[in-house]
């Protein structure tokens, strides 16, 4: 059986992409919330991380004992044991594609990352506003995903980045959270991608869950002093 | 055919990785080398990788007019396009572990990149024994790479990582360079893996290619006033 160790659903973006993709792909999984008491050494998160993973970090996934840690190793992972799953679109070229833009985001999107970090339950349109005014590096990563997601939508027609949904929406989908909470100002074409990325079943079920915690974590919030 | 694009050897880490690890697995490839004259948006540099890729960076492979950008990306392409050239480990847990050492390089390790750049040609052991005593997070780096190649060393039994040359070397070779040019501290069990690594054939070319160029980059030099 698939154990999947999380952090909180309204702040552990990275935690996000592996459970949309399992839950909208239909591979079963148990779930495994380590709460962010603090990043701290003694924290009871970076203890309990400790004993399962060299990194003592989120996300993890363990099968039968294997610790597969890291969101494009779990991909990959995933990929291989539960192959007619879609985790990758078929297409060969697309699949380098969706490898190449995964890898980026992994890699890459610093400024978005460090000044909109992900944040479900909140709404931060006049943060998001003077961010966007003030932060050129925010506004050329914004650019980027417009230029990335208007390619890549236009030559497959949508709905999602290759046609139907992959890996590559769920790298993604916390980077539409973020949008969303700062309203950064987006072409409609690119807001329509995500409106339907946070409309996918697994998404919704991923941003109820985020809500229903009404766990505020100071630092976590750069932004706003309570909830 | 494959066109991989690179940048300068002595400083382009990750330009090496694929170079390396296709060079040392002899899969066939036409290096082609776009030189770091800056990294400003109207450098040659630049204008040369915007044409091919939305990314305008190094490392970058085109096959047949397909690009794939982006070290994780380009492995996970070589490993689909040349399946029995061994990319990855043969067993299914190694694969696993490697992707997952090899994500956590792309992502992590920051303070011994950001503190301890490529450079192949120099010898800085004053700059890496000052940095040793300073950075704390220069310590934490090295000390996750020791419990990392340590393991896989005794339970594979080396010489490489995972036995076998594999990509998870090529990942690290630009470390190991760097781990000899600062001369940073290593156990004896650790310091073997780098001098197994730098004597490589394929590592070995990299390293005669990058002490021919004698190509000082200043904005690559935060130590050297000159060669």
């Amino acid at each position: 059986m698939l154990q999947l160790y999380i952090g909180n659903k309204n702040y552990s973006s990275w935690s996000m992409r592996p459970w949309v993709a399992m839950r909208q792909l239909g591979i079963p999984f148990t779930e495994v919330m380590v709460r962010f008491d603090s990043f701290a050494p003694g924290s009871q998160f970076k203890q309990t991380m400790r004993a399962l993973t060299p990194t003592h970090n989120v996300p993890l996934l363990v099968h039968d004992g294997l610790a597969v840690w890291d969101t494009l190793a779990i991909a990959e992972y995933l990929a291989e044991e539960f192959s007619h799953a879609g985790i990758w679109p078929k297409a060969f070229a697309d699949r380098a594609r969706a490898r190449s833009i995964c890898a980026e985001m992994h890699s890459g999107f610093g400024a978005l990352r460090s000044h909109c970090p992900m944040n479900i339950e909140a709404a931060l349109p006049e943060v998001g506003a003077r961010i966007w005014a003030e932060q050129d590096a925010v506004r050329a990563n914004v650019s980027r995903l417009i230029e990335m997601w208007g390619t890549l939508l236009q030559s497959h027609g949508g709905p999602m980045l290759f046609g139907s949904f992959s890996m590559a929406d769920a790298f993604f989908a916390p980077v539409c959270m973020r949008l969303h909470t700062y309203a950064l100002p987006l072409p409609p074409a690119i807001a329509g991608y995500v409106e339907r990325v946070r409309a996918l079943p697994a998404v919704q079920a991923w941003i109820t869950d985020a809500l229903a915690e009404q766990d505020f974590r100071d630092f976590e919030e750069p932004y706003r002093t309570q909830r």
